[in-house]
């Protein structure tokens, strides 16, 4: 037996996402069944179905950034009940069995398929696989653009219920994506953290450095986003302000940047304290040179983060709930997503896009 | 009084290095004045000769990798007596109230002029300066191609008897500038540690890491030194071969380059191990620019080092004479450094040149 399910998905690089009918496998033994709320709408959804990294299968059904309510659990699913509140991230399986898998790091897993992607991953579902179990292989996962999905219980958060549920989604990237450098390079109270870029990630992050006790400066192409910055209680600086800059040398004990593309990092080296880091989360590019005198002179590096352990999304999840941080979104019925990509990629958006899925309806309703 | 020396210094980027009688300050208080017996050639001195870094004072005498005997003490003196075998390095004063200077790490001296230079520093010396002190200003220091200097006693080391003096010099520069990153990075027994790179410093780096237990993989773009690289106890891979970085893929906890010139650093990312780093301590350069998928999918950093501070400078000096490690040096006379330049910047000098000062015997006769 299988699901009946339905999503929006790419047929190429260039095609829109449309409606797509598709099935899933019934939750099995420690899986849960999730009826999907919401889902966040990312960047890196856009260099995917785009096959910016050239490694799309089509058709292409992203979502990562998932908030629903558990449907049906499978045979011995002990951590969530029928009715729980619960998210699913980038992640939805991994090899267990490498060294960063043990320590926890499972989004560094070594295993022979890294991790199983929540969409774009290489598992060949049950139905097709030769030993009748879900495997990892030549096939293709499907995302959160959709109205139901199937987890491992152990790749499944606990949202907690005081969030705003429709704000949550994008905790599950945008949010852990942020949280684990901040906390893996020491964020504490007093330290000076420079953001770079404002968008879903910058948002996020800005929000999340300040509730770790940080001061937080935000530099920003975008003329009207030095403002934004300071309405969320960080300076704003506009990129290539040669007077702030200035003032601002060897200033930051962290600077994170979320520009989703390669970018210039020579402007931001001086501006590291003693020993500080400059960390890209979103650069998965060919950058450009850098001056390696600027990092010599104050043993400086320059890092590389990608998104973040299971354990750290709940952590973040709690950490959002405790000090009542939620990203700032803006809700869109699915069948405008196309115009939100449009919008995304123009980099004029603060916050981040999340699908209602309850505007799947109509196409629920043809496919029945 | 002033004290009546002779050195060798190049006057323009493009001369030879000549003879230059100068003079130099008596001992004050909390100085001492060195009888220099060994002055290592450091690949930094031809690059500062030369005029790469475009901030050369001339004439520039250089040489930071001083052994020599204490011919005399200031007022106050308590560390060093007359006889004893000390050293001085790349830093003769810095200037000891900046947060790094106050946390021992004076070679990332954050005052108003950094640290002291050994050579080419702005240092005003006492007979041209108004308040009649040394001073940090707009004059020049003059390096160890001489046959004396004079130091305050802080920055003079102690070199242990034990070590072969004439090979002692290279470990004040070549010495520290790779322990200090190997220790700061945390190498261990056990530890896979990759040097690029076999000169001067390379030659240490290896002897260093292989005495704190680390197994040691040599990268040299020099067919010859793959079998140096052996004879040192390490694996030697030449720079390219790739079925050896096939078979290296994410092996190092820690890539040393000890490359004095911009290079790609694209070849080795994809050798790093979870969480590793790859420091360049010598490419004071733009570099090309670098995969920074790579960083992202390991967590993995590019970070610089900038030599070593006073307190590891003597740990290392220790060090190799507890370890029974020193540089593998050629000896030459002051009249043949022109020619070692030459060599050095081939790229083809495995082991060290160090100047045996015995032989400006005849400059200083001539200037007597």
């Amino acid at each position: 037996m299988t699901i009946k399910a339905i999503g929006y998905a790419a047929n190429h690089s260039f095609s829109r996402l449309k409606p797509l009918a598709f099935e899933r496998d019934e939750p099995g033994a420690g899986e849960v069944q999730i009826d999907i709320l919401y889902c966040g709408v990312c960047h890196s959804d856009i260099h995917q179905a785009e096959n910016d990294w050239g490694n799309t299968v089509y058709p292409c059904m992203p979502g990562h950034e998932i908030v629903g309510r558990v449907a049906r659990v499978g045979a011995g699913v002990a951590r969530h009940g029928v009715g729980d509140l619960v998210g699913v991230g980038c992640m939805i399986d991994s090899c267990h069995q490498c060294a960063p898998c043990r320590a926890g790091d499972e989004q560094y897993c070594e295993g022979p398929n890294s991790w199983l992607a929540t969409y774009n991953g290489p598992m060949t579902p049950k139905a097709k696989a030769k030993t009748g179990e879900n495997q990892y292989g030549c096939d293709n996962t499907y995302g959160g653009y959709s109205n139901t999905i199937v987890v491992r219980e152990d790749f499944v958060l606990k949202v907690p219920e005081t969030l705003p549920i429709e704000a949550a989604a994008p905790i599950l990237c945008a949010g852990v994506t942020t949280y684990s450098p901040l906390k893996h390079w020491g964020v504490k109270p007093g330290h000076k953290v420079g953001i770079v870029g404002l968008g879903g990630l910058g948002d996020m992050a800005v929000k999340l450095a300040k509730a770790m006790g940080a001061e937080v400066t935000v530099f920003t192409t975008t003329k009207e986003k030095v403002a934004e910055a300071e309405k969320l209680g960080a300076t704003g600086v506009a990129e290539g302000d040669k007077q702030a800059y200035a003032v601002l040398e060897k200033h930051f004990d962290l600077i994170l940047s979320t520009i989703p593309e390669k970018h210039k990092v020579d402007p931001f080296l001086p501006l590291l304290a003693h020993g500080a880091s400059y960390v890209s989360v979103g650069a998965l590019a060919q950058m450009p040179g850098w001056n390696h005198q600027e990092l010599i002179m104050g043993r400086n590096t320059i890092a590389g983060s990608l998104i973040g352990s299971i354990a750290e999304t709940q952590e973040v999840l709690d950490f959002c709930a405790e000090h009542g941080i939620a990203p700032d979104v803006q809700l869109i019925p699915i069948q405008e997503v196309n115009e939100a990509y449009k919008k995304v990629k123009s980099g004029d958006v603060r916050f981040r896009y999340v699908i209602d899925m309850a505007s799947l309806k109509p196409e629920l309703e043809d496919a029945a």
